[in-house]
C-alpha cells in the first residue's frame, strides 16, 4: 500500500487541545504522511469575500484537502454542536471553486468534558457537512468523554477502548482512502 | 402594556442580508423598542480569551441580551446548518460570568435562498441553544425561502402568508415577555 | 395552587421499563394528579386510518393531552434516536382534529444504558414535536445514564444530582402550568 | 457487471404511497434485480421479544438486508422526521443477532407535501441509522417535494432535474455496490 497523506483539520484554535491531541493520535494509528490544516481564517462575511475575494489560508486549506488522500475532522463540543472555528472553516471552504471535499475519505472524531465524549457534536457536524458529497465514515464512534482524564504528560491517549476504536476508525478511513473504484 | 426591549441578532455580516431585511420586520411586527446586537468577534479562542479575557463587544452583547424583555436570532443557511457568525457569537456568549438568557423568550427566523427556507438551519440552531434555558417558542416557523424574491426595493417583506405568520409569531414573543409569572 | 393534572407519556411498553421509573419520579416531584398515557396504537397506517378511522385509543390519548395541565415525554434511546413507539403515537396523534399540544407545557425526560443517557434521543424527539406549538422546556436536562444502576429495588432514582435535576424540571414544569397570561 | 441485487424499504403502509412510488423509480434507475421489504411489524416491544422472540418479519427483512447487495430507505416525513413505521422497522432490526446492516451500502431518498420535500426527515434518518455502520451515501440528495404533483398516472416522476439527481444517486448505489475493495 502507497504512503497515504492525511490531513487533519481541529476545531479548537487552544494550543494545548485535547482535540488537537487526539488528532495527533490518529495521525500515528492512520500511518502515513500528515499535515495539519489551519483554520485561524477571518469571520465569513460575503462582503470580505467580494472586497477582497477568498482569504488565501482558506485556499489553502482547499488545495491541501484536494491533495490529500483522506481527512479526519476533530471536533470539540461548545454548546452541544461543533465548534465555532469549524464552522467557520467549512463555510469558507464552501465558496471556493469546485467542491475539494467530492469523494473524499473523511472521518469525524471529538473529545469533550462531558460524560458523552462529544455526541452531539458529531451529529451536528455529520449533518453539516453532509452536502459535499464526501466518503463520509459512519463508524466506529470515537467520542473521547472526560477528555482531561484521558491523555497523559505526552499527549497520548491512555484508554484501550478508546485506542482499539480509533485504531479501527483508521483502518477504516485508510481502506477507504486505498479503494480502486 | 409597556414598551418593550426587543434585540435582534442577524447570523449574516453582509450588509445587504435578507436576513437582516427580515430581522427589520420582525422588529417592526413586535413594535416597541428595538436594538441590533453586534456579532463582528473575533473567532473563539480559549487561549486569546485566557490572554486577553473576554472581548469586550461580547460583553456588551451579553448585557444587551440581558437588558431586553426579548431576542430574536436570526439566520441564514450556510450549508444546511445556521452561519458560523451565529456559532461564534453563541459560544463566545457562553463565556462570560453568568447565563444572560435564562428565561429569555428567544424567536428563531430564517431567510435563505433554497426551497425549504433554511428549515435545517433552524433546527441545528435550536439544538446549539437549548442549553441555555431560554424559553425558545417553537411557532410559528418563519422561514423564508427564495428569499431574493420576497424583499421589495425597500427591503420590505411582501408575501402575505410570511408575513401573517412573522406578526404571529412575534404576537406570541410579545406574549412571552409580557408574562407576570 | 390549584391541584394540577400531569400526564405522562413513556416511550417504552416494556413493563419494567427505567423509563416508566423515571416517568413515575418525575409525577412524584410534580405533585397533583398523575395519568399515563397509553400508545399501544396499531402501526401508523394511513389506509388503516381512512378505512377504519382514527383508533379509539388514539382519541382517548389526544383527549387526555387536551385534559392535562401539562405533559412529560419520558423515552429511551433506541438506535441514538427516541422510540418507536413513541414516534408511533406522535405521528397518529398528529392526525386527531385540532392540535392537542396547542401551548401545551411539556419537558422531556430519558433513561438509558449508555453513558449520555440518551442525549440523542432527547435532541432528535425535541425537533420531532416542534412544530405542535407545545410550550416545550429547554432545561434542565434530566437524562439518566446507565439507567439499571440509578433506580433501586423500590423504583426510586437514587443519585442526589438527578433528583436535583428533576425537581428543578419539574417546578419549571408547574410554573408553566400554572401561569395565568 | 454483475446483475446486483437491490431491496427496497419503504417508510410509508399507505398502499397508493408517493414513497412507493419513488422506491420503484429508484429501482428502475439503479437496474438489476430488485425486492420491497415488509416492515408491517408489530410495534417494537422487549416484553413481546422476551416471550416470542423476534417476530419472523423481522428475521426475513434482516435477512433480506445480508442478501442484498444495497439498500434504499425511502421515507415520508411525519412531523418534520421520517416515518413511524420505518422508526419501528430499525428498532426491531437492531435486535437480531448480528449486524445485517455492516459495510452494507445505502441510500437514503423522500417524497413529501411539502416544500422540502423531506429533508428534516433524512437529516433525522441519517442519525438514526448511523450506528450500523452502513456505508451511506451522502449524496446526492433526492427530496421530492409537494410530491402529490411529481408522478403521474403511472407512477412515473415527471420531473427533469429530479430524474436527474435519483439517476446519480443510484450510480453512485451501484458503484459502492460493485467496489472490490
Amino acid at each position: 500500500m502507497a504512503d497515504l497523506a492525511l490531513l487533519g483539520i481541529c476545531g479548537s484554535l487552544r494550543r494545548g487541545s485535547y482535540n488537537r491531541m487526539l488528532m495527533l493520535e490518529a495521525a500515528r494509528a492512520f500511518g502515513g504522511r500528515f499535515e495539519e490544516g489551519d483554520i485561524r481564517f477571518p469571520l465569513f462575511d460575503e462582503d470580505l469575500e467580494k472586497a477582497e475575494g477568498i482569504p488565501a489560508p482558506v485556499e489553502r486549506l482547499a488545495a491541501a484537502i484536494r491533495a490529500a488522500d483522506a481527512v479526519i475532522l476533530v471536533t470539540p463540543e461548545y454548546n452541544q454542536s461543533f465548534s465555532s472555528p469549524m464552522k467557520n472553516a467549512i463555510d469558507w471552504l464552501s465558496r471556493v471553486k469546485g467542491n475539494p471535499w467530492l469523494r473524499k475519505p473523511v472521518a469525524i472524531l471529538s473529545a469533550a468534558d462531558g460524560r458523552a465524549g462529544g455526541a452531539r457534536a458529531q451529529y451536528a457536524l455529520r449533518l453539516a457537512v453532509n452536502k459535499f458529497r464526501m466518503r463520509l465514515l459512519t463508524g466506529p464512534e470515537v467520542m473521547v468523554a472526560h477528555c482531561a482524564r484521558e491523555f497523559d504528560a505526552d499527549g497520548r491517549l491512555t484508554g484501550e477502548s478508546y485506542r482499539r476504536a480509533l485504531a479501527e476508525l483508521m483502518d477504516e478511513l485508510r481502506r477507504e482512502a486505498s479503494r480502486t473504484d
